[in-house]
């Protein structure tokens, strides 16, 4: 799962009293989607290895160090430049694994298909899924499909899990950010928000636009051959680079302060954005990382990032401080310097 | 996933042609459930691992063989007597792992949520869940929630992933049937299914019914601590004991021969089928294992699953004989002899 969205992205919490229902805004991966975790779903199932909440659970099994994730994909529309729900599915999952710096090996892969859905986008979903578990490295080795009635679904939903191995003596945890260290993003910003949401809405905004979605671990791996001092990688899904930076400064306790110059942002996105009214730092990504990293490896590192395909556009985009805990800041291209929060709601639903 | 459901089930075809749409038969774990896998789901995904054909995949992480397996669950009502989705969830994918030989250890849980959804439901679904896996002696170790509008999902869809440890010298698969063999079962059939139909139709069949959903490795750990020649393990969910021979029966090239007056089925479940017009051999289980065991170990084993709280009313069913390879009869209460083919069409849909 994504920074943000998932179980294991908060503390354990006490049961709040019952209320309410389920908006649309509980699946942003924000400020809701942590208060359903927080309130709900953590309360009933909080244990050693969810408490350590990061995207990925890494466990022992036999012997192996392992790590293990999952995802369910809703995103509408099915298909979308640069990718599909069956594109989006494996690399989604081998991402949260290569987030823990593991190496995916196995994917599952459920179906929650809908009656009347034509054979042939299924069809077309499930060459993509061969298609990009191929180019992973992974393999499918494990399925289910399940079909319910017209109007009780949507299409296809599809659900991966998935499992790598965890790389020896790497520990990595949104936990470990230090004052000092620096912030590395491979690449620019909200390319897949922007193009779900123009492929949705039918609209056009001056320049070719498609999602990112790829699969990180080469990229990652050549990171830990460098033997720099990495702190925590994580993919910004949804709720974007802000999400994921806001849970790494609570997590980690410590202040981050971007420079909102260093962020590269395709010129398409940007005037979507503007357009819009949408801040790409809240935009959802699909084949991105941030990696916090000690500030003596950080020009390394990010060289290592360059030499990679996937990191091509890598940038240090700010630095961890002892200042406001907690706190995400960024100093804007004005020379101002404003807080950078959580998502708060929901922006951009149904976007993986 | 379930005995027939999954994407093991057959083996590796050539694509067919474009066509049609899908339907509820094709979740039905029946032929044309086959039918799709066959077609459109295994032509794409073909791999050495999944082409073991099993309910589990067995693959070998970092020096350990490891069980894995998937499952969603859209059953409706979510509630129904004897459990509820999250219940189900957890049973029926550690099971999936048991019938393996593997010892369940871990699951993501990943929740698809339909906007409106009152959260007291979802409350109470995270409880069972909890407890179910408590009682499985399983955790949840990484999670994952989505929204989906009004009208695009039905309340609460849950997919439980899982994660087992093989046992040592254990290997059964449904192609190790042969001739000699005896066919055991671990109880009554027909319990979950006829519990979910009457609870949705708001029928009384004059007595109290109740799913059998339960975690069936204690069962299972029994059994292989007796050595006996096992050669198959198989939960018999969607499409019932009748699927699942039907597959063991095609997988091994051998004929099943079953003794209907062998076959436990409760009064209230008889009555209900005949009502309704329902075979219960077709009838999903959630609690009931089918084995097949080498003839002079049979009653060591069935000694031993009688033993225990999941095995109390096991029977031998029934004998695996050379003559017609690939099919399924029953030598009925009458004396006469009938064929019991694999569910066509869709018996009940959203069972589980």
């Amino acid at each position: 799962m994504g920074a943000g969205a998932g179980f294991e992205a908060l503390s354990c919490p006490t049961p709040a009293p019952a209320g309410d229902a389920i908006l649309l805004g509980h699946g942003s991966g924000g400020k809701m989607s942590a208060e359903l975790l927080q309130r709900l779903l953590l309360p009933a199932l909080c244990n050693p290895v969810l408490d350590r909440l990061e995207d990925q659970a890494m466990v022992e099994a036999g012997g192996a160090r392992l790590a293990f994730t999952t995802d369910s994909f809703v995103v509408k529309p099915l298909f979308f430049p640069g990718g599909d729900i069956g594109t989006l599915a494996v690399n989604g999952t081998v991402n949260d694994l290569a987030m823990g710096g593991a190496k995916p090996l196995f994917l599952s892969l459920a179906l929650i298909l809908e009656e009347g859905l034509p054979l042939e986008p299924l069809r077309r979903v499930m060459a993509s899924v061969r298609a990009a578990a191929d180019a992973a490295g992974v393999s499918v080795v494990t399925g289910d499909t399940k079909v319910v009635e017209r109007g009780s679904g949507d299409g296809i939903f599809v659900n991966t899990s998935g499992i790598g191995l965890a790389a020896e003596g790497v520990e990595l945890s949104a936990a470990y950010a230090r004052p000092g260290d620096r912030v590395l993003l491979s690449g620019t910003i909200g390319d897949h928000g922007i193009a779900i949401l123009s492929q949705r809405e039918g609209l056009e905004f001056g320049g070719a636009m498609a999602s990112d979605t790829a699969a990180l671990y080469p990229l990652v791996e050549a990171m830990l051959r460098t033997r720099a001092a990495i702190r925590c990688l994580r993919d910004p899904t949804r709720g974007g680079v802000a999400s994921s930076l806001n849970e790494i400064a609570a997590r980690s306790g410590v202040g981050i302060e971007l420079d909102e110059s260093a962020i590269p942002v395709h010129d398409a996105v940007r005037g979507a954005c503007e357009m819009l009214g949408l801040d790409p730092l809240y935009v959802a990504n699909e084949g991105k990382l941030l990696a916090i990293v000690g500030r003596e490896d950080a020009a390394a590192l990010l060289a290592a990032m360059r030499a990679q395909r996937l990191g091509l556009e890598a940038r240090m985009i700010g630095t961890v401080t002892g200042a406001h805990p907690g706190m995400v800041t960024m100093r804007t291209a004005l020379g101002t310097s404003r807080i950078v929060d959580m998502l708060a709601g929901d922006q951009l639903p149904r976007i993986c």
